[in-house]
């Protein structure tokens, strides 16, 4: 065993504990097959005395940042507190120093990698974040080696493992989304604040980093249409189902010849894809490039070791450039990041796709003609209508209807008239469908 | 663009042709991703004027292999001409003149991959076979890097993507294998002499590259128990179907306390296993490992240009080897060579699983009494039974069972003695399952 690399951490929490653990526990294993010794030297956190589980020598653990982000022994600093700052000042400091880095921080990257990435350029080191996108699942490589040959045409993605494991137990157990979310948090699989997981944000820092590796291009977070899953109810679920679809919060990204799409949503999934069968806090990443077709990537999302472990990838990898002095042999941002593209963006209105609307009408005779007959004023047609509760004493009935290929800018103007019709009783529900020509 | 790599091409069949379309079409792509500038520079084959469907600089073109091993200025040689000779003497001869190899030869790697991968320690250069397991799918990468971090406990994959699209038309089409064969030869998913793929070799093949770089242990296609699915009948995939399985060819592998399993057949997979899902010429691999838990990687697994995309993934990795001086950064292997260990094999015998059969007995009462009676006497207890056609003029019925975990040296020793009965008219059908327990 050759060259030593020291490595320190700073975030000793559930990620930064399993990834400490493994460094720990299976460093002879990982060092077999890096080619060179890896050894952690340094944890830094507020809390160094609660007990993780596991033995971690004493005199490695530290509350002082600058013990990992200042020794010059350090080769790489794994940043793992999570958040804007002070993660982002940390990272930058180590960067000065010509550290290399390993971070799991989407909403960082997502919101401030330009900074970061062009820093890391300029002093010739590598940031490593495959932990950002897919927990465990090693997509990021997938995306910058594996498939290198390919000119990467779509990215779709179940990216949080939350909100799928919130959308599995409402099908499967036909409850509303507040008592899903509620056993989620009791299971731990969501937060007390879970905003960033229901609301698409999350899934928005992750399409970001995919899209500007798959592409080749900057992303902003203000170019990523986001929707989240806290409106939907159970009868849209089961109606879905009828017409054999799955509801799941789909992470789009379509290259056109006209323009980048990029988008999150519900969307309903046909059954027999294997995005539908994607369940609980698992996540998959489908991507289809011109040479290889359709590959697919399923794995846990989050997760104390499955996490660490695609932490502990990233540091493997850098090690070993250090030890063969190859630093930079992969482009942390997969080309040189002075020369990603700016994105040209395909806007959401001129995306296209299949719709399914429930309307909620007055249950009267020539309702569905009307609505019929506004889609039709903008060139929307429908595929199949379902109608329920016809002659029961209800005041309004849902009218649901699956359209063919239609334009956003049309949907949202038929829309707009329908919902202002004195027979419409609510707001019509809206859900994208991605159908089986637009999935392969 | 710095650096400039050639690389020389041995085979320009289907693969072949995919790989130079992909080196020659995406030069500019690949070059700027890989961070030097790849050329492929030669083209050996005994057919070079047949038109391969892409612009091909006529001067590039040989039938004389020498100048592809023998030219100094090629730094990668790339082997897509398949089988035993003359490919192996000419990797050889390749990595004795310094070259670095890319094959997607899955069937010399496994018979004689010791000799290779040691020629190629010893002459230090790298062998890349990505495309040789799982065609397109960046398995082999994830294996050696994405998961490096995890002790690798469980490999299943459909590694066959003819015979999975035999089976896919059986179970969808109720056709027999004959029928399904004829099919699949017709539309150019299987070949004339479809040995290697029905009778599960190459499935055994790509399960000895993969067990050796999960497990860092050296494989013999010997150690491999391998069953084909030459003999399967529609009945047993419709019986399957009303338990709630698929039947697939699965590679398995797994490590156990006492050894590791290695076997591929027929195997009855849960409906709501992802597994199940993978239909047509589709290949999965699934991966258990002790940090990342499990993973699964689908895509196709075989064809000209995702088997292209795959060598090409190999060229790039070396590429950037080579330009920055850091040969085997990650060992061909997975571990040094000469650190793979000596396999612990888990005989056949004593593997342990659950078991479907279908017994043909004559229909009369006592029947199921007699055989559950010896299934007793082994210490095997029966989940469920299906007994059907009951009444009918039948000479013998079906009867169905689902065993509970049982140990397959006590399996085969029950079969012998049922089979002896008089009451059993046909040799008795086993088919193993993955039950829920084994494969979470």
């Amino acid at each position: 065993m050759s060259e030593t690399i020291k490595v320190g951490l700073i975030g000793f929490g559930t990620v930064g504990s399993g990834t400490a653990k493994i460094l720990l526990t299976q460093q002879e294993l990982i060092s077999k097959r890096a080619g060179c010794n890896i050894v952690l030297s340094t944890i830094c956190d507020k809390d160094i005395t609660t007990d993780r589980g596991f033995d971690v020598p004493k005199d490695i653990l530290t509350t002082d940042v600058n013990k990992v982000i200042e020794d010059p022994e350090i080769k790489i600093v794994i940043e793992l507190i999570g958040g804007i700052e002070p993660a982002k000042s940390f990272i930058l400091k180590a960067i000065k120093n010509s550290k290399h880095v390993v971070t799991a921080n989407k909403a960082l990257l997502a919101t401030h990698g330009h900074e970061i990435f062009n820093e890391a350029y300029k002093n010739n080191v590598e940031i490593g974040f495959e932990a950002s996108v897919g927990g465990g699942i090693p997509v990021i490589k997938t995306v910058k080696e594996g498939l290198v040959a390919n000119d990467i045409k779509i990215v779709l993605g179940i990216m949080n493992g939350t909100a799928n494991y919130i959308l599995s137990s409402m099908t499967d157990q036909g409850i509303s989304f507040e008592q899903a979310l509620k056993k989620a948090q009791e299971l731990g699989y969501a937060e007390a604040d879970p905003t960033y997981d229901v609301e698409g944000i999350d899934t928005a820092h992750k399409l970001a980093i995919m899209a500007m590796l798959s592409f080749g291009v900057k992303v902003s977070l203000d170019d990523i249409y986001t929707e989240g899953i806290t409106t939907l109810k159970p009868i849209d679920i089961s109606f879905a189902s009828e017409f054999g679809y799955r509801i799941k919060l789909l992470a789009i990204a379509r290259k056109h010849e006209d323009g980048i799409e990029l988008r999150i949503h519900p969307t309903m999934v046909p059954e027999s894809h294997l995005l539908a069968q994607v369940n609980q806090a698992y996540n998959a990443i489908y991507l289809v490039g011109d040479s290889v077709g359709k590959v697919l990537l399923y794995g846990l999302g989050a997760g104390q070791m499955p996490t660490g472990s695609a932490v502990v990838s990233d540091i493997v990898d850098i090690a070993r450039n250090i030890s063969k002095s190859a630093i930079n042999r992969v482009y942390s941002t997969g080309i040189p990041f002075n020369e990603l593209k700016e994105l040209k963006l395909k806007p959401m209105s001129e995306t296209t796709g299949r719709y399914y609307f429930r309307f909620s009408a007055v249950d009267q005779p020539g309702v569905l003609a009307k609505i019929a007959g506004i889609l039709g004023e903008h060139g929307i047609s429908i595929d199949s209508v379902v109608q329920k509760g016809r002659g029961q004493k209800k005041k309004s009935v849902p009218v649901v209807m699956l359209t063919h290929e239609a334009k956003e800018e049309q949907i949202k103007a038929a829309l707009e008239k329908i919902d202002q019709l004195q027979i419409v009783t609510d707001k019509t529900v809206l859900i994208r469908v991605e159908s089986k020509n637009s999935l392969y």
